[in-house]
């Protein structure tokens, strides 16, 4: 197994693999890179000393690094490789946990990059970003997505499997374009969804005075919950998956068109009918142990 | 205080405010008339077996009802409406728990009812169904939106002001106009948009093969809690403020055509700028401990 590992980018997801990892396997030792000034004092006061700051990825070589994971918004790969791919010895595997997978395989087989690179993408999150949120259960029974990039050894992507493993994760493997399919639907448009019923409320905020947010418990709040998150790393999302995501949203658009019109007593039986459909959906969600829990009162 | 308390259409709601009610004042007693042929059985399961079944609405005048409230979805509010009216007397005060007014309101006054009315919407709920889900603290520090129909005596709207304090609640005092224009955006809106984007999801399933249920994680389960909730609730509530809803449903389809064609790294500023904007409403929310509280590992 790997002994030092290299975070990239120590936010949330970051500082929750480093408490899942050494949870996991007590001799590991983290290091982190990160462009945050206040990253060693922040460390600190989040009773996270043991985690040791490079200042240069430079470092890498010196000091052993067997599996370096990039944590950071996905436009940021580029430059990352670049540094990375400049080092004097690859010994080590690269992968990561961003959330959209083909523009990156992309990025690393054109540019020819020598490193080895297994690209994973953990189901796990919460809206909150900073390193102070991150927590040592954050992966446990949740997926965690494979995309093989062609030619790579098997014994490589196993090395990487079975280190999401140590986290008890549920390991798939798919295809880049799978994975960017199947999330531009799970994950992407409701973020689009979330984003856009926000920007619309804001617009009608005035006219109900302080009553969007006193209100909020009756629906809207979770929609809020998604749009809460991290900007830059969202941002990135879209713009590598947008092709995607624009043909998705139109096809919602449609659903939503019709389910507007069906609005009226003529058609209430057919809207009962989609209100009945759409609650098997959500029970099979809960059977599947994927929902979370939520608790209405803080 | 009110003394006994009938309590029509026991579902989760009903269910919560017997046992609310029951904990802020032991002495009062609760009745229950519901159309659900296992009630009595599902009472004795659930330990509300202090709660006495009504078998008809005409039982109210001889046990001395003081406070009814109906909780079952809007558009059976004509018929109980009917029924009570046709009582011998009216010495109880009517209140509610539906989540639109203005129709209410409209048939109220439309069918120059005598019995009292002061209709009330506590925002709380839980997207589960079913006097089992009923619990205590469901509406502590929760919003309460009373719309006061016309020439009601102040006397009276403050009894049940009281009623609903007593279990805890906020109160705040709207028309019901205004409150079907701030409802429409904060909770009918949220719901037409889960609705439709569960529908649009399980039309891209069997693409998708068993995958849109494992990876919901990433956002689509936050809707599918609210796609959850109730079905003939939910058609009510639709028919009955259908027109701001439509209309809302088109200002959200404009707002999410604008978004959409941001997502292209020319408005690469400009998205960022919209994520980071949304991402301030949800701050609000949390300030104002309206967030509730998300567990992301069940």
């Amino acid at each position: 197994m790997f002994k030092n590992i290299l975070i990239i980018g120590f936010g949330m997801i970051g500082s929750s693999i480093a408490q899942s990892a050494k949870k996991s396997n007590k001799a590991i030792k983290i290091y982190a890179f990160d462009k945050s000034p206040t990253l060693k004092q922040r460390l600190e006061n989040a009773k996270l000393s043991k985690v040791t700051l490079l200042k240069s990825l430079s470092d890498i070589n010196q000091i052993d690094i067997d599996l370096i994971i990039i944590c950071t918004p996905v436009l940021q790969y580029l430059s990352i490789f670049k540094k990375i791919n400049n080092l004097d010895n690859h010994k080590f595997i690269v992968t990561d946990v961003g959330s959209t997978k083909y523009k990156i395989e992309d990025l690393y087989t054109k540019n020819n990059f020598k490193f080895r690179f297994v690209p994973a993408h953990p189901i796990a999150g919460i809206e909150k970003s900073g390193l102070e949120y991150g927590f040592e259960g954050l992966f446990k029974n949740r997926y965690n997505i494979i995309c093989p990039i062609k030619n790579t050894p098997k014994s490589e992507i196993n090395k990487i499997v079975k280190f999401w493993k140590s986290l008890f994760m549920k390991i798939e493997i798919m295809t880049s374009k799978e994975h960017d399919h199947v999330l531009s639907l799970t994950s992407h448009l409701p973020h689009v969804i979330s984003y856009s019923l926000v920007l619309t409320a804001m617009k009608k905020e005035k006219s109900l005075n302080s009553k969007l947010i006193k209100f909020s418990a009756g629906g809207f709040r979770d929609f809020t919950r998604v749009a809460g998150s991290d900007p830059e790393m969202w941002r990135d999302i879209f713009l590598t998956n947008s092709d995607q995501i624009q043909k998705l949203t139109n096809t919602f658009i449609a659903e939503l068109k019709k389910f507007s019109k069906d609005l009226n007593s003529k058609n209430s039986k057919n809207l009962l009918k989609k209100l009945e459909l759409t609650k098997k959906v959500r029970n099979r969600i809960v059977k599947a142990r994927q929902a979370g829990k939520f608790i209405p009162n803080d």
